[in-house]
């Protein structure tokens, strides 16, 4: 770890984006940060959590992030550099059917949890069920800066400075480049995740606190349109090796063929690993990949949904 | 090769979709056929051509596909599963970007042509430009079957049956199943590629004539919503030993996110490597993926289009 590091407990968390929220921390470019998340129930749910605790969960006090940090010296049209170094994960973590919430929401109206046990030092795959191993690859499902724009605004949705984007590739060794659009970049983080698949279908991934180190450099006035990112590496090779299995969606319209391509899979996880329809949906939500596969063939696109199928082999 | 191997030549190609159209060739369940496929354009381009040949495209001439065949014993509500089992590239293809064809044929007005030559034998990656070297992986871009409604139905956009899906991933290998809807299932193939990313983002891959052995087989009354295949094992080795440079776009619909990631990639493309615009958006498709990040987050989702850096490293 070095010299320069500093820490911010997971007491130091805010509810939303707002950039007249005080820095909990100020830090020249180049300083090197350790995070310590809350999970995304904002510490509602533990390991002991049951259906009951699911029930009570306040919603106003979901997703916190930690921080913010200033970073001295950036400005609006500044690119922040955010490297991740390293991920310090918990052991545990939930996955829920959160009613109202996730692909098909209207077809999974019961809330349904989830409690996984894992280990924190080897990340081995954790067991799902009698016959299921999910691969681990803790990442930061929040990672973003305080919008322009004043007030408060929701953690839900990802916007031009990042946020809630759950791109499961922002693990460690991925350098994030956000676009600043106030004084001091104003960052926090936090919904960390153990394991999720691209396109996180149930609306929950494997929510697991955690701490995250990281490092902070400045790129004056190179700010782009959205967030972007380089992966040192291979993304899937904790997933790929047995290949998968796919279900397509194929029509005009892109949210109903990830729809289709994603019931098409609790379909066949349903027949042939003898799961129930909510949990193949919370497997799905936690290893399975939304990829488009066309976009071009007018006026019907395929979008294709990737079990790999190492979880049962 | 197997004793019961059937051969069907490239002349034996048709025009869009028809239940109508007389069968090639019937086989019974367990046959292997080789199909001699065109390119995309019917072979109105080859290796020598030039951005007026492009211009002189006849459109009613494009896409031909190879068969139909007849599957002895295949039913409307059967499952035709396709095992394909070696693909023979030609050495050569074509990339285009076609006015009026293609995720951003706002932004790119003017017809572009881009020939390939590849060692068919070691399929290296083959060259773009000075400094790019492009992965290549082999597969059809078209494989259905008829569909149940009478009448010529254009080869353009893929359907429940299958047909123009471009999903890179049915390369070699691969097993594809397709549901039926016509007695004998009426199968054919076409458009093979020497390479395509995930989404074809211009419109077109490396456009390429070839053989295809493939291996039919029927499940009775299996028939699913939508087309599905397997794996056998990992599907992007050829593409990520160095990791990926990803762009975003993030928003409320996933059409423009996906434009918008696109965008970012053409520029940072154009900026760090030298490119022009319509040089990158055809590299884009011909070895970029695109992918759904999140598609919970309400009301903003987020795509990825993930760009292979070992493509210029």
């Amino acid at each position: 770890m070095a010299a320069h590091r500093h820490t911010i407990h997971h007491g130091h968390h805010h509810f939303g984006w707002d950039r007249s929220i005080p820095p909990v921390l100020t830090v020249a470019p180049g300083a090197e940060v350790e995070f310590h998340t809350v999970d995304s129930s904002g510490g509602q749910l533990d390991a002991g959590s049951t259906l009951a605790d699911l029930g009570r969960l306040d919603f106003g006090k979901v997703n916190p992030t930690t921080g913010p940090v200033f970073v001295e010296g950036a400005e609006p049209g500044d690119l922040l550099k955010v490297t991740l170094l390293h991920f310090g994960p918990s052991g545990w973590g939930w996955t829920a059917n959160i009613p109202g919430f996730g692909l098909l929401a209207d077809q999974f109206k019961e809330p349904a949890l989830h409690i996984w046990r894992y280990d924190s030092a080897s990340l081995a795959p954790a067991a799902f069920g009698p016959g299921g191993r999910v691969p681990l690859k803790p990442f930061a499902g929040t990672v973003g800066l305080a919008p322009a724009e004043p007030g408060r605004h929701s953690v839900v949705p990802p916007r031009r400075v990042g946020g809630n984007m759950d791109i499961r590739d922002l693990a460690a060794g991925s350098e994030l480049y956000l676009p600043v659009e106030v004084a001091g970049a104003l960052f926090s983080i936090g919904d960390t995740h153990a394991a999720q698949g691209d396109g996180e279908v149930c609306g929950t991934a494997i929510e697991s606190p955690m701490s995250v180190a990281l490092r902070f450099d400045l790129l004056k006035g190179q700010a782009g349109a959205f967030p972007r990112f380089t992966t040192p590496g291979p993304v899937a090779r904790h997933l790929d090796a047995k290949g998968y299995e796919v279900t397509t969606g194929i029509g005009p319209d892109l949210m109903q063929a990830a729809r289709d391509a994603v019931s098409g899979m609790i379909d066949l996880l349903c027949r042939t690993q003898g799961l129930q329809p909510v949990e193949a949906y919370m497997l799905c939500s936690v290893c399975g990949d939304l990829r488009i596969s066309e976009i071009v063939d007018m006026p019907n696109w395929a979008v294709g949904f990737y079990f790999p199928r190492l979880v049962f082999g």
